[in-house]
């Protein structure tokens, strides 16, 4: 097989075999195929696509350059969650002891943020003495007892993909549905998972600019979880404001709990509910999803969902009285300061990725891998798209441990545009299953 | 500028400006550009095509990549001819004399050949004598005193072109005709021609396999030529079939010599007498074509073509008595072998590059860059598509100084195929000026 060859197939429109696939990617992650032949590739798969069985073949060639991770000592269908990313995205906090509550596993990889948008175990690291490493099999043995874990990402996964990824940021090769679809896919298969759940997440702060874009990416997913045998749902939520009212690490934490309590946002708690039913759904749990979001429901005002975080939480470490006293417990910031409206009007849009920036200046947020996180450090929205506003109202708190400056302030505030009559917000566009 | 930004400028369909095609071509000449973005951005090019001032700023991007031949010490207008390549091409041998006996100058640059298809300086090097290396100031002023010198290639000639042409072989876009026709234009330019004639060959024998393709190339590059002050004119010639009836050096030469006298193959003497007329015009020894093409015809029949070949050959150390006795001067072949007609037919084809391929393996050509040529190795055709064929007949007859295989004679026969009633063969199919 010639690599050559295979370019030139892909470039007149003829579909690569899965062992053609196979090869390149083999080849590619053991440096024969060079970088110049792969960004053709990327380059003409841009232009004229991949069929179903390609990027299903992709997907699997990805999984197969690195190690898998087995789950198979953990007990139960294995229902991992997606986000594609956005700001202020609490969700896996809330799901994770959420989920465990109605008895389906959560055996939870997460990563670090970097940038503007946070990571799980950024957020978790906000509760004093929590840690995630943990032995493959001190992993496997607090899933089986206790439903749901959290572990650091380990084992070299889908090295292909990462070599294809950072190839494809500096070709102009990144916005490919076929691409950024095998890309999320085989890393979630590599990690283990039964069935996966995915939060494909749309708007300005969003990846995917706009629902159209959003849908294609999630049913491109949906059919090469399927095709592979990984039964996949997927939501397609809205990113054009930030999900809940806290970003920041210890600030999302107080957020998850008061949700877990049934007091949580709005827009976070349904999104949770969603998502959770269907991932209750597909890990066995319940007869259909609106069977799973019944005992979700329920679980999130009869105490359960709450005991579910506290036991979670104290397995791994962690001072479990966070969830009765989270201002006592969490790390407190030395500075704060109210955005103050000076104009009255309706909340019309919270440009997320902006938003999610000016946190991160603030201290919450990875500028480079190196950064140091300020866990207290973060801002509150008091109000979001819809909310009335008056001048002289607060519209978000911020909070750091270093002195805020003015340049964060007016971030923010040209940030949260105001209109005379609003609009009302849409949360979730679409279900794909 | 960042290499990225045009990368996606040009999959969006957006033109580069003039400046951007420098930077990127003079980033990558230098490699801090690297080839996988290069060739990603080659991959785009592939699909959205150049506009006309992109092709003719990638043009003179290329030429100053590297040394530019000064040829002011020569005076006239300087014209050059480039052939796409075919089989048994023996038009430069026989238009640089032709042409300098009007008294346009012809200071010819020329390489040598690989694979299947000849170099000019092989085919001269069959003189006895004859040799190319001349300095720059004695290069000029052979040409000032006989209007036509041939000099081996020198310099660092577009090496961003060397570059891009070797890195688009191995990632599918040479077949892309803005890249082509850059290429070629910018090799033709850094030569020092004034004006320039171009001879795209189509058919099986050619890189262009039909009229349409080989009529967008040459469109393609008299609007670059234009475009940057270089008068261009191209005529689209038939390489269904070898030009002429030699194939090999010193056979070439012979034939040369023959259409230098007035006799000639048909279509060589035509064809070089439609190239001639465009050379003759551009180089302002003619009025307009008609004018020029009777002038050069007068020299074929009245001994002054053949005098200017004999000055020429004099001046570069060649025997020149060649062209009173071409068999007594050119190295004779130890083995000689007909191939003879199994049936009777019209010749209907005669598969070009598989003929070529046969007279290189009779040691006519260069299999690699290292092979040593048989200078009186090759084939002569003794029919040509259209002519009549008995059972018997000799068609061809090879000529090598090793023993003929007989793999090589029923490659010959093969690919000379013969019809019952044969069709007429076209030469000439556009003139593009």
């Amino acid at each position: 097989m010639r690599m050559i060859d295979l370019i030139e197939k892909k470039q007149h429109d003829e579909a690569l075999t899965t062992d053609e696939i196979k090869w390149m990617i083999d080849q590619y992650t053991k440096e024969v195929i060079p970088d110049y032949q792969m960004s053709a590739m990327a380059m003409a798969i841009y232009f004229k696509g991949m069929t179903e069985e390609e990027r299903s073949a992709l997907t699997m060639a990805m999984v197969e350059s690195g190690d898998q991770i087995d789950l198979s000592a953990i007990e139960g269908v294995k229902v991992d969650k997606h986000s594609t990313g956005g700001v202020g995205d609490t969700t896996t906090l809330v799901l994770a002891p959420l989920v465990a509550s109605v008895g389906v596993p959560v055996a939870k990889m997460s990563g670090r943020g970097l940038g503007h948008t946070g990571g799980t175990i950024d957020k978790l690291e906000a509760i004093p003495g929590f840690h995630v490493e943990l032995s493959q099999n001190d992993f496997a043995e607090l899933v089986n007892k206790n439903k749901v874990a959290v572990v650091g990402q380990s084992g070299n996964l889908t090295p292909a993909d990462k070599k294809l990824y950072a190839l494809r940021d500096v070709t102009g090769t990144v916005e490919s549905i076929p691409l950024i679809a095998s890309s999320i896919m085989s890393k979630k298969i590599a990690s283990g998972a039964d069935a996966i759940v995915l939060d494909v997440k749309t708007g300005a702060g969003a990846f995917m600019k706009n629902v159209e874009q959003a849908r294609e990416l999630a049913e491109t997913m949906v059919k090469i979880g399927k095709s592979v045998g990984r039964d996949t749902m997927a939501v397609i939520s809205d990113m054009s404001q930030p999900l809940g009212n806290a970003i920041g690490n210890g600030l999302e934490v107080k957020e998850a709990i008061d949700t877990l309590k049934g007091e949580g946002p709005e827009d976070l708690t349904e999104l949770c509910l969603v998502l959770g039913s269907q991932m209750a759904y597909l890990g066995g749990a319940a007869s259909s999803l609106e069977d799973a979001r019944e005992k979700l429901e329920a679980n999130l005002h009869n105490g359960k969902a709450l005991a579910a975080f506290k036991v979670f939480v104290e397995a791994q470490g962690g001072d479990a009285t966070v969830a009765d006293d989270p201002d006592g417990v969490l790390p407190a910031a030395a500075f704060t300061k109210d955005i103050i409206s000076k104009e009255n009007g309706v909340v019309s849009e919270i440009v997320a990725d902006q938003v999610g920036i000016a946190a991160m200046m603030l201290g919450a947020g990875r500028e480079t891998k190196e950064s140091e996180i300020d866990l207290s450090a973060g801002l509150y929205l008091h109000k979001k798209v819809g909310d009335k506003v008056s001048e002289g109202d607060s519209i978000a708190t911020l909070y750091s441990n270093k002195e805020i400056k003015e340049e964060v302030v007016s971030k923010v505030l040209s940030n949260i545009r105001l209109s005379e009559t609003g609009t009302e917000p849409t949360l979730i566009y679409d279900i794909i299953q």
